[in-house]
This record gives structure tokens, sequence and C-alpha cells, in this order.
């Protein structure tokens, strides 16, 4: 009996929408509903054999024991329920030929996906070896989970996966960041309910606030409440209906619910609400590309309520298992050793009748294959799943445009990210349709706000008079989540455009999970010819551990760089670029790059500018390079190297040598900055490793090397393991001993002032010990009266405050000249 | 005029609650609204002044540029908002005598926190140089945001907050944690539409659901709509009430809306929303202790809007900024240069009247002090918000009763978590009010089951039949999310209560971030001798990247203990238990412990256990120790030290050990198992840190030593560094290359299997490099056999699968005993 009863909003802007007509019995025609059954038996049949069968696939022999894997991995629970969506989407994309994407948000989605792949034939498209007749189903089933094969999850082995199946919450955040800039596109995306219950999930439904149904295509949720997680019941599977549609509505959808068990009244009742659900997103974006935006729509979406574990077991060993936590992962265990538990897995797989599903060479019938969409649309094949199928590289300007006029070193103070904002703001109009600027709302406040001058922040709302460049066309998303920074970003990248995002540097932290995952699901990408290139995951730290001075020690953290520097560096690469000029070169290069995750970390603060535009060009392009102008070892073996990373760390390393030089004569100093930190490494060990010969024509073989970097002295420390003289890296680094509200205070706690890192320093030149006797002492005098300065004064003393560098070491007489509107140690506009 | 209208949820269960009366024109009297409208004021005006005023607070002179600060650090948009509902609660405390906690979410809360703590007293009661007079006053004002002084966020320094003013997104979540178990409290959780934005707040929502009215206390949240970020809308400010109201009703509350910047009009509509809040609070616990929890109430909740910077500034620079993102920071910039904006600031100061507020002293005059609490309710004087002035040491069973029998090393089969589960089940029983088990549903599947036999988990809605230990009362409390997992537990733990959490290795890292944030608040609690110590947060990790059969390579990550490790030692400690009895030993200590995060890392899966239970205490209290069985050196110099930590990493070494022994004849070899990490540091560096006797007589001093290491390689390098010879140290660890389904195969893929480490145990023996060869010959073979028995049998060769240990080095005939319903190398039911 037909019982769809589509719960709609009632609200205005919704009511108006047309339903589509729906046939008395339900949409589906009889043979139709018939084929598509059989279609959905054949996909539970294929996950079940995937998680049990090492050979026998289509049971033409009794199952017996030799059959069994030894070893029973995968998830049997959210399986049936996925194939059911996925065979019912095949459906509404051949009759609407819809170009459609599928998300599997719940955990353990993989069989589901192989399946579905292998069904529809792009799981053979991609490996061939994995034929479509009985062979392939074999092999098919014997690579699932075992050593050699592929994961029991989603994974880029599988072509309709789009996103890797590991750590749950992200489907939906990805889904949205899809179907941005791409109009025709329509992600269905199954959001289980024990992922509902994860923070990044439930924070990404507001992500329809950002859509624009003019410019962005649609996402169409199935949230898919089989009741339990692993043991427990899931917060939503419990909670009513009415409880449900409210919180749905306020989230901005209009939610449809099915729910049921009966067979074949859900078939009915699913497809009536996925025509239901594309008549109203289509209706929604024909308005809007009509008559603009007008309105605020709200979107379909569906709850599809069904048994977990659907079509396995009901009972085992009198206890009930179809519908419970029990469906969970693998219904039916130790069927090694229990023959009743052997009987009962062979009658749930007869159940669906094989030999009615697939022919003689073991290929799904011909009758059932006619379901599968026309091949250019089939999820395994639409070229947003393998988005660098799409990718076309950006229309980049002359990067050299934006480089800052430095007459000298140390000459001018600006603040670095503001040249970046400029080229940026061109990139945008260059590529005004497949590249975005992310961010938690600090645009402005990291200094990117040129931006501005060729886009808006994209609205979630109604606009009033005094917002500053809001529109529902702007290319800038702010919202105050770095989980939807990144995951809307990663959702853009994986179909094939490009972006970045800004953000601070300790608050990045809040994605180490996320950004590990999306590092994994690139590093496993390379496994597959296939899987083209993506373009690289840009993150920008501007507000930085050394420099918050608004906001103190829960500001300031620098594990960002420590965890995603776990992955390794063939997907991952990290730069400290010390100034405006090498931020530009840097940035151009990673909007260039493919494949990567490129962490920049640069101060948002004025500082001080080291290098012209050529001279950052040279030196970013090889990595690290001696500055000459801080260098006085005339070529020859220095007493001391300092080196660097990190504009904060450059500047008290290049005073550092300024103090050396003037204070303790004779001393032979050598500078040398380094801004990709992956060169650092032995290349034995990472592939963008310096080769030993030119690592020590910068470090040298044996002079002692004081290290001045950004982050944890454990980075530098790890990277230089298997240089030559390794011991003689004395790195001083943030060591999280922060809180205070100056520049040169923050980094005297953290032990990396120009004056400690001079006293460090002598210490390692023996040969000079008893002539810089004087030179220590003040040094250390200069620490003390420090301290108590800055206690009555609130700010750093003149001598701090007014230095800048000079080539005949005398004390310059006037600090250099300020950038309009700018004062070294000043904060600006700030979080 | 009254237009007090609240709109509450139209759901059966809240209509039935009676609403208190209401006076015609508001509940406050006239005479308590101005008094309350002027300790406002007063609240106001020292947030300015914290941001401003180094000189002249209480203007008795013309304001004057040498008055002014330097640098102009905090925040004043959120301040008058703030103080506003600060004020009020004050009235309601007062009134009810009600055990209250603010919790201060939206970002920058400082000067709010600081300015009411020093109204009521209690900033003056912890910090006695900060007196309640003009001399105090300065000395407040002066300490804001300077060298020395406080930060701008809140802290650990303000006796008010339960938590750091940092991170956002934590709020709501640690209200929660906060009443669990608190039947009398009631927390005022303030939430900003910025931090709103966040997911870990919109996950929070729900934590409603697992509220128990009956043993619980009370969230009010009070979610403040002020408009703006830093510089754009915030979604739900553009939201308007109509869906606001949907969107709280389904999330389980009952919404009043206060909307204006209508004075007295806005104090006499928000205090009618109090009143009806807490009266509806009351009403809900009143019915579910006297008639026992019968239905899912509807929780009262308040919607704020109000303007952002309200009271201040209204246009700068012909600019509005009052009601704007403009507001956010310091309104007034560039006071020291600008006049006009000098004269605008004493304008705006002077508005407040501060000499009708303050006495001649400086004092808040008594007239106002009078609308401050009862002593000991004073939100900066009640205990929770210092919760270790609540804390008793738990009721603790005597951990030997739950030691495992191990006749013999690796004789046993066993998983390590079981016996810890009894433990902790005897602990949910001593302690039915104080303690609390929280994960993402993975008890069970981590073997902690027996907690079950004392408790249920904790039900979000309504119990079905089919429930496994499923109650409203239940300790046990999983929800799929890790941020709750954590921030509940951090606010159980900072109101004075104990706690765990257990989750998988690599989702710990979902947490990164708030774990440095909690380890940043403990370490900063150590400035404040009155901030009394907590018990410490404990997490145990069991599902670990070298055992994620079923999960692979997306499941498979160590960065966690890489991320707490960066966190100083003194508030951070790392375990490796290598098996049941020493998993037992190590979490009694961690209960016992205080003021630590505490990360125990420890498989689930049936595994050797190495040491009886008093071994096991002797070598945990230790902290690492030579293991005599597979040790053969007779305490002389050992050719090779074998140092391991980590379950699997021991297995192997002490594997590599026996396959040394009987193939490598007069090799000496000696084992050293690492239980405490940090026992590695030199004690300069950590104060933990093993003196260096110690640590040679376990290491030696120039033995080469191959340490099989869990985690990241370089946690290792960095922790030996500044030990002898430290360049002597190989680490094999964990090097993110997995996917695999056998266990050995995972060690093999890793560089870490014992085949490979007596491999490369033998390159660093020169004196047997000749005697060794065919025992090397035979290490590889094994290595090349093994790789090609999985790909065909999808199990761990027999050789690998039936190994134990045994004393004289030759192949056992057969397996060890193993455990009930137990197999080596099977996997159990797994997330």
């Amino acid at each position: 009996m037909f019982t769809f009863n589509p719960q709609f909003s009632s609200a205005d802007d919704s009511s108006t929408l047309a339903l589509p007509a729906v046939a008395p019995g339900g949409p589906l025609a009889p043979q139709l509903l018939d084929r598509m059954h059989r279609y959905w038996q054949a996909a539970n049949y294929l996950c079940v054999g995937q998680i049990y069968l090492k050979a026998n696939p289509l049971l033409r022999e009794p199952l017996a024991v030799e059959h069994i894997k030894p070893r029973l991995l995968g998830h049997w629970g959210t399986s049936a329920g996925q194939n059911f969506i996925y065979v019912h989407l095949n459906r509404l994309i051949s009759e609407q030929l819809a170009q459609m994407v599928y998300i599997s948000g719940p955990g353990h989605g993989g069989p589901t996906l192989n399946a579905c792949a292998w069904l529809e034939g792009t799981y053979t498209d991609v490996h061939p070896d994995i034929t479509a007749d009985e062979a392939g189903m074999l092999r098919f089933f014997r690579s699932f989970s075992t050593p050699g094969g592929v994961p029991s999850h989603c994974g880029p082995h599988t072509p309709n996966s789009l996103h890797e199946g590991g750590e749950l919450g992200y489907s939906l955040v990805h889904a949205f960041g899809a179907v941005f800039d791409n109009p025709d596109l329509l992600v269905a995306c199954v959001v289980g309910d024990g992922e509902a219950e994860t923070c990044p999930l439930e924070g990404s439904w507001k992500s329809v606030r950002f859509l624009n149904p003019r410019h962005d295509g649609a996402v169409l949720p199935i949230l898919h409440l089989n009741g339990y997680k692993i043991s427990g019941p899931t917060v939503e599977a419990r909670t009513d209906d009415a409880d449900l549609i409210e919180l749905y509505q306020g989230r901005g959808y209009a939610p449809i619910i099915v729910a049921g068990d009966d067979l074949p009244g859900m078939h009915q009742r699913f497809a009536a609400a996925l025509d239901a659900a594309y008549a109203q997103v289509r209706d929604i974006q024909r308005q809007a590309r009509e008559q603009g935006v007008t309105k605020r729509p709200r979107w379909p979406m569906i709850i599809l309520r069904s048994p977990k574990g659907w079509t396995g077991p009901k009972v085992v060993d009198d206890l009930p298992v179809e519908g419970t936590f029990r469906a969970h992962q693998v219904p039916l265990a130790n069927v090694l050793e229990n023959p009743e538990h052997l009987a009962q897995l062979e009658a749930w797989m007869r159940s669906y009748n094989p030999q009615s599903l697939f022919d003689d060479k073991g290929s799904l019938i011909a009758e059932l294959q006619a379901l599968t969409p026309p091949a250019p649309l089939r999820l395994g094949a639409v070229p947003h799943v393998n988005g660098g199928r799409l990718l076309t590289a950006l229309d980049l300007p002359n990067f050299a445009d934006y480089g800052l006029h430095v007459p000298g070193p140390g000459q001018v103070i600006a603040e670095a990210p503001r040249k970046l904002g400029e080229y940026l703001r061109d990139v945008i109009r260059a590529n005004p349709r497949n590249f975005r600027l992310f961010g938690p709302d600090e645009t402005n406040s990291n200094r990117l706000n040129a931006v501005f001058e060729a886009t808006g922040r994209t609205a979630a709302g109604p606009l009033l008079g005094v917002d500053d460049h809001l529109s529902v066309d702007g290319r800038v998303m702010e919202v105050l989540s770095e989980h939807l920074c990144e995951g809307w970003l990663e959702g853009y990248l994986l179909t094939g455009r490009h972006g970045m995002w800004s953000t601070y540097e300790a608050f990045a932290q809040v994605v180490d999970s996320m950004v590990t995952q999306h590092a994994k699901w690139l590093q496993q990408c390379r496994d597959f010819a296939w899987r083209r290139p993506l373009a690289s995951l840009n993150i920008l730290l501007t507000s930085h551990a050394w420099r918050n001075d608004h906001n103190g020690f829960s500001h300031q953290s620098t594990g960002f760089v420590d965890n995603v520097l776990q992955r390794r560096s063939d997907v991952v690469r990290v730069y400290y670029p010390p100034d405006s000029n090498c931020l530009v070169n840097v940035f151009d290069h990673c909007l260039r790059s493919r494949n990567y995750v490129n962490v920049v970390t640069c101060g948002k603060q004025p500082d001080f500018q080291w290098l012209d535009f050529e001279q950052a060009l040279k030196h970013c392009s090889q990595g690290a390079s001696i500055w000459d102008f801080a260098t006085n070892d005339a070529g020859a073996d220095p007493d001391i190297v300092l080196a660097c990373a990190g504009d904060v760390p450059t500047t008290e390393a290049v005073a550092a040598s300024w103090l050396l030089q003037k204070h303790v004569p004779g001393i032979r100093v050598r500078l040398v900055n380094v801004v990709d930190l992956s060169i650092l490494a032995s290349p034995e060990s990472r592939p963008h490793g310096m080769d030993h010969v030119s690592f020590e024509a910068l470090f040298t073989r044996e002079a002692p090397v004081m290290f001045a970097f950004h982050g944890s002295t454990w980075v530098i420390h790890s990277l230089v393991h298997g240089r030559a003289n390794e011991a003689r890296f004395h790195v001083r680094g943030f060591s999280d001993r922060g809180t205070t509200t100056t520049p040169f205070d923050m980094v005297v706690l953290n032990n990396m002032s120009r004056f400690q890192l001079a006293i460090d320093a002598l210490s390692h030149v023996p040969r000079l010990r008893s002539s810089s006797l004087n030179a220590m002492s003040y040094f250390e005098e200069q620490l003390r009266t420090h301290h108590t300065y800055i206690r009555q004064h609130f700010e750093d003393m003149p001598d701090i405050r007014n230095w800048h560098w000079t080539a005949d070491f005398s004390q310059p007489q006037s600090p250099p000249p300020l950038a309009k509107g700018q004062a070294r140690g000043q904060t600006f506009t700030d979080a």
C-alpha cells in the first residue's frame, strides 16, 4: 500500500513548490520496481561475499569451511541501507540524466561502494583485473580487507568515492564544497546517524546558508537513521519525527521522512521522496536562475529510517540481530568453528537468489544491467569524483608585479600579507569560477583585504546597509569554523578546483585530524594512476604564536606543523617565508603545485622586509640560502652559523648577527635563512631533502649552528638527523612559555631573543671566549633592563623598538621609515 | 513600557509549566532597576578602563595622553552585553539564593569577568594587591594585557572563570560537564554568536539529551546574538526568530527571545526572561525528583539580541560603530595621536558617571555593593569554578585484586583492558556520584564491558527492549563525538570530580586542540596557589595504530602523543603499559594523580602477557626496567640493547631477543621496556626525567640501542637528546605505511618486525658480523616468505601465529594456552 506522505515545511517559501505527480501505487511501475529490488539484492549479495568468501563466489557448490576467509573483516550494518539508496539514485539519474555524486558518510561503507561500482562496471574500468565475471568476482571478494588488497573502508581505490571513509563527520562539508560553483551538480550525501553525532557534521548543516542557488549546485542530504552506533542507540534515531522536523526546518531544510522495513512499500515511498526532492531542488534553482536570488530557500532533505543490517540474519544464537546493534559488523561470527553459523550464512546468501541475478559467466544479468545509468553519469564515472579530470590550471597573474620595493635589508617595515592580498585579488578576478578563499572571518585581520576590491564575502543571510563587502556572489567564504573552512576547501579541491584558507596558527590545530585524513587520501591516490592530480590544499597561518599580542597564551601554539610533518613529505610541504616578497613567491608556487598540503606560516604584523623581489625569487627557489648582508665570513669557515626559519626568528637571528659583529671584533658569522623546511632533511629520508654537498655549502660540515626556529625544536632536530655532525645543531624554538604583550618580550620568554642567541652563539666559539666577556655582560644586562622597562612602560625599550639593520654596526640614529599608517610594535585590527 | 512576550515552545511538555507572576511594569521595582543599571555602568566603565588607562583611573583629572596605555589591547565588543547578563544573574542569585556558575563563551570576554569579579570583591580576594579602592583599580587597569600582568582573555587568574577563554566552541560542553551529578547547580552559559558557528559548539547542544533532571543540575544557555564576528555578520544573527525557535525547539530547548537596545525596557524584559527560565528549570527538576524521569523535558534557554559594543561610541570618524563589527575590538584607536579620539574616549567614559558609582576612596558605593550576592554564592566565589576546593579522593579498590595470573612471560594471551574494566566497574560502584566514564560508543569494543555489571550507558532518549545496558542513570556516557567526550570530562573535572575517556588512538587527534587548551589551563593554574589541584584528565587509547585490522590506513595515526608532548611535561604524562597487569598499575596511578593530562596507550586485542602483578608493580613504579627473562648479558656490557615502548613493539623486541639468542650464538642482548615515556628525558629538561646514573644503568653509556617505539621516531630522538652518546639510539616507529589486515604484516610494513629488528641490531654489532651471516639470511628469508604467505592465506604464517616466548630458544611445539574464547591474531568485535 502506498503510504508516502512527505512532511514538508509549512514555511511560505516552500509551500509554493510544485510537487511531481505520483502514480496511485507509487512512482515505480511494477516491472521497474521488481528489477530495482533484484539489483539491490545483487548489491547486498556482493557485500556479504566481500566479508566472507575466499572461494565459491556464486555458491555454485554448497558453502563449506574452505570457502570462508580466516579473518572476517568488514561491516554489514550499513551496507543494505546504502545499497538501497544507491539503487534508487541510479533510477533517478537514468530518468533525469542528472549529474550526481554519491557521498557515503556512515562509517564502514566500503562494501557498498565497492559492490555498486562493480555492478555498474566502473570498478572494472579502473581495476581491469577485477573483471565483470565470476573470476573477477572472486578476485573482488578476495581482495577485500586482505593483505595487498583494498581496505574495508571507502578509499581512493573505489571509483565512486570522493573522499576517504575513515574518520567520521566530514561528508556533508565535503558535499557542499563539491557543489560550490558547480551549478549542474547534485550531491547525494548520505549521513549516518552515528556520524550525525559528531560536531563537525552537526556544524556542517549550516553550509546551506552559504549556498547560492544561482551559481552553485545542490546537496541532497539523506539522513540515514538505522538506529545504532556500535553498541548503543544514536541520539537522532531516538528523537521523534516532530522534533526532527523542527530541527531540520530550523537548519534551513524541508525534511521528507521515509520510514519502515516493508517491501515493496519502502521502494515506492523512497522513490517518491527522491522525485519530490529532486523536483524541489530544480524548482529552487530555476526560480533563482530566472528571477535572481530573492529569498532564502528551504532545501529538501530525506530522513530514511530503516533497520540496521536490513535483509541480514534476523536472529543469531537466539538473539535478535537485524535492526539492532548486533548487525553492526559481522553478524555471523565464528563461521569456521560453528557449523550452525555456516549454514545460516549460506541460507542468508542464498536468500538473495544469486543464480537469478548473475548469468552463467558470473556477470550481472542484462535485464539488471539495463538499470545502470548512461556511462558518463554512473556514480563511479562522473568526473567530479575524480576531480583531477576536471582540473584546469589557474590563470595566474605575473607574480613579479606584486613585489614590494625594498631598497636594502631591513630598510622597510611592512605587513607581509598585504601584497599577497593584492595578488589574490587578481587571482580571483582572473578565475571567477574556480578559485575560492576561505577563512574564519579573518581576511581583513590577516591583511588580505585587497581581495575585497574584486569580490565580497559570501552572504549567509540578508544584507544590511552597514555590512562590509558582503554579497550573495562573494568568493570569500568566512565562517567561524576551522572545520568548515578546511572541509569546504577539501570538497572544492576534490572536485577539481583551486583554493586556500587562512587562519590563526594555534587554531589550525582544530583540524589536525582532518588535514591528516586529507593527506592520507592524497598519499593513497598516488597508488592509482587513474586518480588524476588535484590542486594542492594551501593553508596560510598568519596570526602566529610569536605575535599574538592581543590574545596571549591560549592563542599560542605551533603544533599544526608538527602534526602535518608526520605525514610523508611527498604530500606535505612546509614554508616559512620571512617577508612579503618571499611570501608572494611561495604562494605563487603553491597555487601552481599539485597533490600537496602546503602550510605557509608568515606573520601579519608590521615587520622588517629583507629581500627585494629578485633576491626573494632566487632565495625561495633554493629553499634556503646564505644572506650575504648579515654574513662576514668571506666564504671561509664561520665561527658560528646563525640559521633561522620564520619571520620573528629571522629578525632575531639577523639582529644577533648585528650584535655579534658590532660587539665581538674578529668573529666570523654566517646567516642562513630557510624558507622551505623540507630541504633540511636528508635526501634519503624525504624526497625534497637537499643533497649533502649543497647542505654543507650552507651549513658547513662542522661549524656550530645556532638555529632560531619558529616552531618546536624537535622538528629541526628530527629533520637534520643524518646530517654530518648533527649534534652541532643547537635549536631555539617555541617553548610554550608565552603570554606577553610586547613583541620582543615574547622572544625573551622563549629564550630566542637576539641577546640570548648572541650569548649562546658565543658559548660555542671557544677561540673568542676571553675576548667576548664584555659583550656577554652587555647582552645579559640588556635582557635585565628590558624586563624592568616593559613592566613600567608596557612597551619594548627604545633600543629594541628603534633598532634596525645597519651595515656599519653603529647604533642607528633614527628608526627606519615606516609604511604609511604603520608603527613597528603596534598591533592593528586583530581578532 | 513592558513588552516582554516569551516565545515558549508549543510542545505539550512545556505548556504545563507554571510561569511566575510578572508585575505590570516588569519584575524589577524602579529602585532596583535603577541600581542594577548603575551597577552595569560601573562594570562597563571598568572594561573601558582596562583597555585604555594606565593612570587617572577615576578621571579625577581631565583625560590626557599620559594616562593612556601605549598599546591598546583588549576587546570592547562583547563586554557590555556580558556585563548586562552578569548583573542580572547577580539579581537572580540574590533573590533565589541559587548556586550558579557563569561561563563566558564569546571570544575576548576577559574585561567582563575581570570587571565583575572586581566589583563583587572576589578579584581582590585572590589578588590581594588589587584592592577595592582607587589604588587597586589603577593596578587592576595597569595589569590588564601588559607584561607581567594578566592576559586579555578569561583565564585562571579570574576567579569567576571555569575555563580558559582561548579557542572558541567549548563553553556549552563544559557547562554540561559541570552540572552532571551536581543537582543543585545551575550554569548560565553565555554562547557568542561567533562561537555558535564552531562545530564543537553546534554539536554541544545535544548534551541536553543526556541530562538527567533528577540527579544532574541544569544549564541555562544564553545565546548572545550581537550580530558580528570580527568583520562579518554571524549566521544566527541573520536568522529570523521563527527559524531560530524551530532550530532550538528541535534541539530540545524552549527559547525565550529578548531583543532590543531600549532602556530600561531591556532590563525588564531580560529580568522577566531570567525569572521565567529559572522557574521552568526548577519545575522540571521538581517534577523529575518527585515523580521520576518520565518524559524528555524541553529546557529553557534565552536568546538575547543586543548591539555589539552596546553603550560605546555610536559613531567614530563618521562611521557607525555601536551595533556594528567596528565595535569588535578597540572602537577608538590611535588615541595617543588623535585628540578628537581622546576627547571622545573621555566623553564615553564620563557617560557612565564614574563619580556617582565609586566613592571617594574609589570603592563601589555601598548602595551598589548591596546588589552583590551573599559571599559564598558570588560567581567568583562559588566553589565549582575552582573545583579543586570540592575535590575528594576517589574510594579506590585494592588494585592488586585485579591482577591477571601470568605464570611466566608470554605464557598467557589476554586482552589487556579486560581487567581494567573490572577495576573500573568497582571504581564506579564505590564512587557512584563523582566518577564517570566517557567514550564514543566503544566501551564494549574496548573490552571495558565489565563496567556494565555496575552501571549502564546514559540514555539519550527512550529505551527499547533490545537495548544493551541503557539507563537514565547510566554512568557510562557514550556519544560518537570525541569533542563531547573530552569536553564533558573537562567540565566534570574542572568542577572537582573524576573521570576518564577512551577512544581510538587515531581519532583522539580530533581533540588535539582541546587537549592543548586544557593543558595550558592546568599549566597556568600552577601560577595561582588558590587554584586548587584538579583530578587528572585520563585518556585511554586502546584501538591503536598497530592493530586496526578492520579499519586500515585511515584509522592509523600516532600523532596525539606527539601533540600532547609539546606541552610541558609538568602537566602531561604519557604511558605505554605493555600488558594487562601494567595497565591496571598505570591506571590506578593515574586516578590518584592530580593536575595532569595522562595519556595511556594499550591495545585491546588478544596478546602476550609478560609480567605478573608484583613484577608489573615494580616495573611501573620505576617507569622502565630491564626484563631479565629476555636478557642474557649477565649484568655485563651487552652487545645491543633492545628497548621497547608499547605493546606491539614490546612483542617484536622480545621476539627479536629470542631470535638473536637462538640464531646468533654468543650475542649478549639486553631488553629494556619503557612504560613511562617521560623518564627518558634528561632531568634538566623535564621534571620526571630519570637521573643519568639510573638511565645508564638501563641503557648503558655506549652500547647501541635498537628502540622499538609505538609512535613517531622523533619523539624518542627528542627525549633522549642530551643523554650520553645519543646518536646510538636507533629508533623504529610508526611510519605511516599501514593498511594491512594481518597483525604481523603491520610491523613488517613499518620496518619493525622481529626479523627487521634482529637484522638491524646485528648491523650494530661488528664483533659478530661474520658469525651472524647465516642468521641474517634466515631473517631476510622469513620476511620474504611471510609476504607471499599472507597474500595467499590472508593470515600470518604459522611460524608467526604460533610463536611464543621460550627460555630454551627451541621452536615451540605448540602455541601457548589461549584464554577462553580467544585466538591470537583474530579480531573481535570492533568499530
